[in-house]
């Protein structure tokens, strides 16, 4: 970790750069735990601006009780609060904080915050992205009563989505979109995905479908249904995705990057439309 | 951790019941690796007997392979064997290594090795065991040119896993056999499935399901099949699995688990087949 990062620890506080995680830690031995990551920013004269952190907090509670995992809210918000206070690099940086189900000899959640200044891939991202589609190998409605599966649970458990970032590397792209069996447009591996029709905004809906409710997507899409745009929640397929007149992937760390190609067929980019889109995810 | 758990950390050895991961691994982060478990045994000359540890080794190649993660198998089977020479508690454990892709800020891949006394549940469970069927939310033929899904890769992304465990605990039962969305049966969340019918076992292909090639399953059907046992790699549906004359599931700690009952529905247990499936099991 480089220096500029900070660690803390629920029950310990802010601490050094030595290892945290005991060997026995489910959220190692079985990514048996949940998350949260949003992006904070320190303005010129020191301040800590913090994105939707009590979205974030209510989504982590929504994780672990589909985990069966307790979480002590008090406890979280006083170890945030003391991270947050021990940070001052300028600029943006991403919070994360990470709760498993705890050690398999001592079943005491076990809870990490990290904070790391934004890197330049996540940064670039937001000048526009190349993506490709990816079979997510279950149909839209795979999660509709089976709670089982996790659906739009944001679980440690990511080997899937990072697999789906090495594939579209693989075939040159920056980023994968996840396809349903039956061919309904989900998610992106880290990001939602919104697209404009006209004058209308759109993004898959996260009931059944396990995709995750993005707290970025749906306080953009706020904003713009606040500015008179209609915003509609709807299962469309890969064809209708690609003829859409604008498309981005929403996500706290990159904010909002355009899609400029998909599979290697070029997608309509509208600057306009883009700039509006950045004041919606910025809520203004 | 109890003080007779025992851990060892790639390129340091065995270490004290300290932590052991850096908060930005991406095995806690991410739940971005692989691991394997098998069974040691020291008997009561001290000496401590592994089960299938080439085939378990070679496993974690084919693993790490898929998640592109470099393998010194040279400096695993050295600090393996530091690990076990270390162990000296009579009677069964568990031995499990965990690799992961390592820090986001410092990508050498983190190896944990620890080793743990088996527990009672795990050794009952060997008397018989209830299951109830849970949809793993895809088809059988879901991972068939769709790598990135990790089919058959054992990942440290297990939390479906483990919530279909709990899911079952929830229905009163004590574990679960999954069932494809098209109706096949696929592999208990930590353990494979064999059935007989007559004189013939079977179990499901690991081609194209997802299911793990479970290294249990595969010695003891070798075992069979020299010991002139007809063994079938087959789909069959969860009606066709009720009818079956006898249902085990097989896993490196349990080794043989019979099923007694599936939603609520008796299985029929033969004694003598159990106790010649054990004896596949311990290959002789």
């Amino acid at each position: 970790m480089s220096c500029s990062t900070l660690v803390a620890v629920l029950g310990r506080g802010v601490v050094g750069d030595a290892p945290v995680l005991h060997a026995d830690d489910l959220g190692l031995t079985r990514g048996d735990g949940c998350f949260e990551a949003t992006r904070i920013e320190v303005d010129e004269s020191g301040r800590v601006h913090v994105d939707h952190l009590d979205a974030h907090l209510a989504r982590l509670q929504r994780s672990a009780a589909a985990l069966a995992i307790d979480v002590d809210e008090a406890a979280w918000r006083a170890l945030l609060d003391e991270a947050l206070a021990a940070w001052s690099v300028p600029g943006e940086a991403v919070l994360r904080w990470m709760l498993t189900r705890g050690r398999e000899s001592d079943p005491t959640p076990t809870g990490v915050v990290t904070i790391t200044p934004i890197d330049a891939r996540t940064t670039s991202a937001r000048e526009g992205i190349t993506v490709v589609t990816l079979d997510r190998g279950h149909r839209a409605d795979a999660f509709a009563d089976a709670p089982w599966l996790l659906g739009g649970v944001k679980t440690l458990s990511y080997a899937v989505n990072l697999a789906a970032g090495r594939e579209a590397a693989r075939r040159g792209a920056d980023d994968a979109i996840f396809v349903s069996s039956d061919g309904i447009v989900l998610e992106a591996p880290r990001a939602a995905v919104v697209w404009r029709r006209g004058e209308r905004l759109a993004t898959t809906p996260t009931e059944g479908t396990g995709v995750l409710a993005s707290i970025t997507c749906d306080a953009a899409l706020s904003a713009a249904a606040a500015d008179g745009v209609p915003v509609d929640r709807e299962l469309i397929d890969v064809e209708t995705l690609l003829a859409a007149d604008g498309i981005w992937l929403l996500s706290s760390g990159r904010l909002l990057a355009p899609v400029t190609a998909i599979d290697g067929r070029a997608i309509a980019v509208d600057d306009g439309w883009t700039e509006r889109m950045r004041r919606f995810v910025r809520g203004r």
